[in-house]
């Protein structure tokens, strides 16, 4: 990580020092919540804190009544100019708060709106430890490490310098399987997706930007523990998943999940987080990982689907192209 | 509200005064803990104290960090069955937490593990105080009433009184609307739900249950705030969204959602939960009675889709009929 970055880091955990942290607030919208997500759940299991992920414009209207000078709200935007999670920022900021804002650019409205800054390189051929995800571990398992220290934690921090092969061996291991997936699915109108815990995010992005937004596939993110109390009743044979099958606490959903899907759909594609290559890592760390490496990997599986179908992952219809 | 459910409350209020309470989790799945929503909703808006919805099996294995014997767990299920919630109960229990089990059976499971019972009639002719919205507005309210005492949930609870005739009058005036409804969309295999803040579980119940379960009509329920980022790519001429238009805090996004789906799509089904009978009922009290009330509006919507699709809702293909 270079300098610019860890003097930004160490900056909030200095700021979380000098204050009672009462509570978390993840905020932000679309693909920048999901990718808050992993953040909510890892202080939700490990920090004796509460936790919540909101969408930036209900954060705003709801407006919780736990948020106060004694909470930390954490944004995100890649651009840093999603007018909701810039006035989000604003809100919970006003109402005394810590803020750290999370974007690409440091000169964004975001940035400017928030009291502390966490930037993240983007395709300019750094370092992933610099990257966005690589930015954004470092952010969360410090202020856990702070809040509730663990040599754990330290170790999980010391093995993000190894966050680039990480990407780099998965990507190349599942490169021929998620352009085969694209291949076998080109002709698929949905495509449901499925996971839980720290991974249900993974699910809920893909769905909503990957096959939704850019891929114009209909999708709906189900978390794999709520499968059999609704959506199970839509599995047949010719309905397609994308399941992922988590590494962590909450595997035993997926596992039950696939189990049941796999008996009566025959376009179940999985994305198996365990079998991914760790490159030796403590076991005890994998379940911290796991969601790390993911997202590269999925982000194949939309590239194969874009392949085959002939549409680019860049086509909209109406983003950026008018005011809404 | 009859003498047995106002001593249960009465119970739930004596053991809340007699601890410090520091959170509130509401534990659920499927349909039931789209119902729980609405309380974590108001409690996260009117009370200082941090709430969190799970699904009941994600809630045992992430095992909250903040889940102890000042926090307050509130576990849903209809007949009291549900392995995961009859086990998240028993969790719950087993770290301290003060248990509150919501069901329509006294002798089930569920209600045998929990420390304090909230029963509720079904179909038994009785009045809907008495019922299952009933019931769980009156433990909301009155337990919002107690931590956050406010002459408005007063007001609150002695309306519950009203409920019946609030949704007769409303089953009424939508009925038509509703098979119309269920006539114009018979032939769709795809429909859309979206909603904000209280009611976007109305969306997701909508969705996971009757939709997806019931009918076997592909669905999402999509965030209207979240609409914008990424979902609305999918919006075209020919796909259907039914939007539940609230009355409250959030129905800013929802309007703006809507303004921008009935742009491209023909097909927006709109039910404006302001433009619901509230029998003059004060006005700053409506965004507590919407969504208590739209549940039973938008269940007709779902019987009109039976009616004309020929598929009626008791039908299942696994639910059940097999071990899973």
């Amino acid at each position: 990580m270079n300098i610019e970055h860890q003097e930004q880091i160490q900056k909030v955990l200095i700021a979380l020092k000098g204050m009672t942290v009462k509570n978390f607030f993840f905020v932000g919208c679309g693909g920048s919540k999901a990718a808050l997500g992993p953040g909510d759940y890892f202080v939700d299991r490990e920090v004796g804190l509460p936790s919540k992920v909101y969408t930036s414009n209900e954060f705003i209207h709801l407006s919780p009544k736990t948020l106060d000078e004694n909470s930390v709200v954490i944004t995100r935007s890649h651009s840093g100019t999603t007018p909701e999670t810039v006035e989000a920022t604003k809100f919970a900021r006003s109402k005394g708060a810590l803020t750290i804002a999370i974007s690409m650019d440091m000169a964004s409205p975001l940035c400017q709106e928030a009291e502390y800054v966490i930037h993240y390189n983007y395709k300019d051929g750094s370092d992933a430890s610099d990257g966005d995800t690589g930015m954004y571990w470092a952010l969360i398992f410090n202020i856990i490490n702070t809040l509730s220290p663990n040599e754990k934690f330290d170790r999980v921090l010391s093995q993000l310098s190894n966050l680039e092969k990480l990407l780099d061996v998965n990507k190349k291991s599942t490169y021929d399987t998620a352009y085969d997936f694209g291949k076998r699915n080109k002709r698929e109108k949905l495509i449901y997706t499925m996971a839980s815990g720290a991974y249900f995010d993974q699910a809920y992005s893909f769905t909503s930007c990957l096959l939704m937004e850019m891929l114009w596939i209909h999708s709906n993110a189900i978390h794999s523990g709520e499968y059999f109390h609704g959506p199970f009743e839509m599995t047949d044979y010719d309905v397609p998943f994308l399941m992922i099958v988590g590494e962590g606490a909450s595997r035993p959903l997926d596992e039950r999940a696939l189990n049941f899907a796999q008996k009566f759909s025959d376009k179940v594609e999985v994305v198996d987080v365990q079998s991914l290559d760790y490159l030796n890592m403590d076991a005890d760390l994998r379940e911290y990982f796991g969601p790390a490496i993911i997202g590269a990997v999925l982000r194949q599986y939309a590239d194969g689907l874009a392949e085959h179908t002939g549409h680019p992952l860049s086509v909209r219809r109406y983003m950026w192209k008018m005011d809404y």
